[in-house]
């Protein structure tokens, strides 16, 4: 198992992961995992499961948060995710993840912290206002600690989370030039060419929060269900109407899973002459969807039945995942000289 | 060596220590090393070496940080500090601290950080203005881990160092009720009694920054050079005229160690009447100094001569605080039910 992972140490190394606060979903599924099932056989491939960072905005809720390790563990195996070519870890595992962050710490100041965009919107988003967690505010310095652990020097994102890869390259860049080093690796970030898939009410992306979304674990009775209730082109009342498909999330859906490129272009050349009804086009979505999420759905059910095995997989990627932050940790102490024994 | 210190164990237990920028000075001896020889037999003592609270204002000079360690550890062992009875140990070896600290920093917000009056003083002393190093920023919290994670009750501070104290007070206590557990152990200040040390220069306290100091480790001829330079009653010119005795520091210095209380009274008297002069008194701080730093200075010359002595203490001492901190850790992750294996 070492050994294959190994073999790809020369080649580029990811750094990707979730916070396990709720089952993952289509959004992650399109924007992420099938990506990270593709690369896992090209690149090194760490995952990171980020309790830490999901208990700094859920401290008052920490079962939610050790319920959802498992449930996301068992939505990557379902995907395809292999822990024989992937590590996947837990966070608050790697103590040294911890430790490197109080180093970095002193590469940052405050007022930078205050700037970063992503940390800004994420903090409308929640409320915080000025009663953000101290550990909410740092954790841009955290995820510098997560991704430069391993050396990775790709991690994908979407484009709002851009300025965090920019503050961990500072960070870098920071720490090599202060202790005269070359230890630490700079990230770049692997943005993602699939257009962001959007909830099923059609605001904005598929959230947890916003309860818009189709989970990887949902049967087939929640998924007719949810697609069902899809918002459309909301003057598109009769089939023989126009409808707009720019915008309208079941068409986005089928650019995302329907392989059948011509009969989807006919069906939208038709929706937007007037003449399709939007209950064959939501008929369609089903389909392909079922054809695609029934696999992972009974696959996610065997791995279910075993859920020591998936304790084991954890643990066993969170001892790998360990050995080469630990490492790193060991290269950094020893550079900034407080090596002391 | 472990046995006597758990004999202790019921009793209260005590955490202090020191920043290692630089050799402990008089106003450290006065103010709370003599206090420290004192109380190891009676308390459990943990003392530690806050290297990586060091790092946090001087991240660009580790060099300084890793050389003043050794230095510190000598001024304690020549005071008289004994190893056997007090646990002396290396924050960085404590990787235990960096993940409490990750933990608390979720039960404070920053808005709170920025109200803390001792971190609002010492940003203002440092000049750091809005460049703020976060993990100075932050150091409130790693305070609260290093004193929690031995589960102190009692920590020897100046006022100044008071809401320091508060702060770690407050995040016990939300921790405690959010996890609905006493494992954290509220801590409170022990206020030393002996008047603050001023500087030689009669301004404020002694500091290493402002150099108006006499440290431990000062040679005789330093050490008469320094008292011949003090500060005195700058109206006090000639032996004849009467000299002000408040805020001299050469008196403050007499009062903290001159023992024989009866004739230092009576050139008080002299002093305040006229007809002393600065000379004759500053001989006798010169006399009852070298009395009191003489053996220390020794001591420490003979500690010097066997430095992997000092790493060995110093080894064993962060060893076995380890132990203990990384007891607390578990408590932790149990009740805040991350302990996933």
């Amino acid at each position: 198992m070492r050994n294959k992972k190994n073999e790809k140490v020369e080649k580029h190394i990811i750094l990707t992961g979730d916070r396990p606060t709720g089952c993952l979903h289509l959004g992650h599924y399109v924007g992420s995992l099938r990506e990270r099932v593709r690369l896992q056989k090209e690149l090194r491939e760490f995952i990171i499961i980020a309790d830490t960072q999901a208990l700094t905005d859920n401290a008052e809720n920490p079962e939610k948060i050790r319920k959802n390790i498992i449930e996301v563990a068992l939505d990557y195996l379902a995907v395809g995710i292999d822990p024989k070519l992937t590590t996947i870890f837990v966070q608050s595992l790697i103590p040294e993840l911890s430790e490197l962050t109080t180093y970095y710490l002193n590469m940052v100041t405050v007022s930078r912290l205050q700037r970063n965009p992503t940390v800004k919107d994420e903090i409308k988003q929640r409320g915080f206002g000025s009663s953000i967690p101290a550990g909410f505010f740092i954790y841009p310095v955290s995820q510098a600690a997560d991704i430069t652990a391993f050396k990775a020097d790709l991690v994908p994102v979407g484009d709002d989370q851009l300025p965090m890869i920019e503050q961990a390259t500072e960070i870098v860049r920071t720490f090599n030039r202060i202790y005269n080093t070359s230890v630490l690796v700079e990230p770049k970030a692997l943005l993602s060419n699939t257009p962001r898939l959007p909830g099923t009410d059609g605001r904005g992306k598929m959230s947890k929060s916003l309860g818009n979304f189709i989970s990887l674990s949902d049967d087939e009775k929640t998924i007719i269900n949810k697609v069902k209730m899809m918002y459309t082109d909301p003057n598109h009342l009769h089939a023989e109407d126009p409808g707009i498909v720019e915008g309208n999330p079941v068409f986005a859906y089928l650019d995302a899973f329907d392989s059948d490129k011509d009969s989807l272009e006919k069906m939208k050349e038709q929706y937007q002459r007037g003449g399709l009804g939007d209950v064959v086009v939501k008929n369609r979505l089903v389909e392909v969807l079922l054809a695609e999420l029934n696999p992972i759905r009974k696959k996610r059910e065997e791995f279910a039945k075993d859920l020591s095995y998936i304790m084991k997989i954890i643990k066993q990627g969170s001892e790998d995942a360990r050995e080469v932050a630990s490492k790193t940790l060991s290269e950094v102490k020893g550079v900034m000289k407080i090596d002391y024994f």
